[in-house]
């Protein structure tokens, strides 16, 4: 007798094959979830250091190598991501051999570059930020002009956990800034500075043939541009609720999603306007496989795999802490013995990360009526943890 | 770039290394919950059609032969179980080599054992069943004096669902089944029959360092002493509920467990007496994923690794179907469509087990604040699903 790869183990048939582009914590908690529908799922990990080789079926492989996108499809009917770095037309390869990819490759186009989706939902009357694209050092003043004087920088692509993002504050450094990203080649806008913004996030679902539901709004904060806690249910009037209820499904419909779609907005002048969009699991809805009926993870799956979607009922308030390293020498697995015995509530998940400043290693969830305090309760465990007090 | 084995990606430290000695539904949920955790799983499991060969690290070999279990311990530093069908003496032996097994040979021993059972807990004023020993056909007729005309016949050990119990309707019957099996080698005894019986059961867990955590008692359902479904909480008086808490608790302390304990309790005249108990998760608070703070998987896991003990709060009440297989043909995976969509409040949990009649195949999960209506919604996705009507 010797022991066995999992991987290696044949898939039955009746089983959905779903593979997931990209090793993460997002690829790790659909992973997780999978084994509850018996759903297979085969992750396309980078190394056996990544976060979802926990999975039953593990690729090796560079998402952006068309032959490891290919060996991956050869065992699966849906392939869906773990993150937005794959590039669309390599996706798009693999529908022309006749898997399905959700996201579609049309839907993830525009939902990672954030001109493109300000364009798509305004011309559809869904309310979106102003943005104004700058080409060179002399169009900032343009800016100045019409969106005040104090204004975020941003990368239309690539931005995420607070990179692409600069705060100049003054016009002299937000010229240097545009000076530069122009002459690396990227596209860069302006926006207007909100200084302490209401920001919350919808999530959606929405299968393969159209039918949508919509979890609770919830607040979310950010650090430095990391998400480092969440608030569900967000404390709106039921007319915001309904109102950014609509919006969040109004832009699922726009960009024709199949799969989860989380929608940011931030508080402008009383209008909830959608800053941006992952069109995959994301961090504001980790709550829900604690709190509600279906987690964010299964009705993904659900969703790609054209089965009917689940409950997006909240089933108690939440607060949700992100984990976030501090001391690389901490480890969160050595702590779990002090950090559980102060909060007995707490849903602690671990990504099976090496510990590094200011990476994502966990999160914690706790159920209390009142979301604020939950928060609160989470954001303790998660600091005896060995996370960065935010 | 070859696909590589997950189970051969290695633990990284400070990770708690628990193995599992059996790979059916139970070790599977466990390496389930493990992930949230970061826990290293490792699960001996007989051949690759086993339900838990999902989990992170798989072993193949057969419960009882000594290589394989020392083969796992070789990379554990805990060894816990799926099933009791485990020699004590082997679990002894890995005990000698420095290896921690919880629950205790001592416990399991006792556990798995009806008379010695009932010996111990009547001797520490644990309300039992009156049980008397049949050592011949001759000692019915003694039986009957005791307890009146209708019996059940148990044989000591080796029953679970349905098997290992006789309901002979007259004296020569009741003789019959006796002389067979004393014949056998196997140790019988008689109860009263309890006719319509009101059947709870209450999880405990129990840690290292003795402290001990009671879910809410739920009530019971069984057809041919077969679990069909459970509903949480079970409708007690405050007296009741207190009384069924304080007996689980005693029973935990008196085998002294360390891990979960299920106490499986029968009403009798007015009194709930402690019909059987299993030092392992239970099919009577699976419910407990989806309605609990804390999963009776997860507080598994945090009791024989050492880790404080999750909190036991039920979130909302629930009720549970069991999916027993009836016609082989029809697979569970292959309704998922049908069944998901008469109940989007539905958790379903699926095993990965070939369909047979009778098979556990899965069990069904809704939450609702009224459990009898919960279980009801849980038993038509189930049957939607394939499962036999009971």
């Amino acid at each position: 007798m010797t022991t066995l790869a999992a991987s290696q183990i044949g898939t039955r048939p009746g089983t959905t094959r779903v593979g997931i582009v990209g090793g993460g914590q997002l690829a790790r908690m659909t992973a997780q979830a999978a084994v509850s529908l018996d759903m297979s799922v085969r992750v396309l990990c980078r190394d056996d250091s990544d976060s979802a080789t926990i999975a039953h079926h593990v690729e090796f492989g560079e998402p952006d190598d068309p032959a490891a996108l290919h060996r991956l499809a050869d065992h699966c009917d849906v392939i869906t991501l773990d993150h937005e770095l794959v590039d669309t037309a390599l996706l798009a390869s693999l529908i022309e051999r006749g898997v399905s990819v959700y996201p579609r490759p049309e839907t993830l186009a525009v939902a990672i570059d954030k001109l493109a989706l300000a364009k798509a939902l305004r011309e559809a009357g869904v309310p979106v930020p102003e943005r104004i694209e700058l080409n060179n050092k002399a169009s900032v003043q343009d800016a100045v002009d019409i969106l005040g004087p104090n204004l975020v920088l941003k990368t239309s692509r690539g931005g995420y956990d607070g990179r692409g993002v600069w705060f100049p504050d003054n016009l002299g450094k937000a010229e240097a800034i545009v000076e530069e990203l122009v002459g690396q080649g990227s596209i860069v806008f302006a926006e207007a500075l909100i200084p302490e913004p209401f920001e919350i996030a919808v999530m959606v679902v929405r299968g393969r043939d159209g039918a949508t539901e919509v979890y609770p709004p919830v607040r979310t904060f950010q650090a430095d541009g990391i998400c480092v806690g969440v608030e569900a249910p967000a404390s709106l009037s039921d007319e915001q609720t309904h109102a950014v209820e609509r919006t969040a499904r109004r832009t699922a419909e726009i960009l024709d999603v199949v799969g989860v779609l989380a929608v940011e907005m931030i508080e402008n002048d009383g209008v909830f306007t959608v800053s941006e969009v992952a069109c995959r699991p994301h961090n504001s809805a980790h709550h829900t496989i604690d709190s509600s009926v279906t987690s964010q993870f299964e009705n993904h799956l659900r969703a790609v795999a054209g089965l009917p979607l689940g409950s997006t009922r909240l089933v108690s308030g939440a607060g949700m802490a992100n984990l976030l390293g501090a001391d690389p020498a901490i480890d969160p697995r050595e702590r779990l013995d002090q950090a559980l015995a102060i909060e007995p509530e707490a849903n602690v998940h671990l990504y099976m990360k090496e510990p590094r400043a200011g990476r994502k290693l966990g999160h914690v969830t706790v159920l209390d009526p009142d979301p604020a305090m939950a928060r609160v309760r989470a954001a303790k465990v998660a600091s005896a943890l060995g996370g960065s007090e935010v």
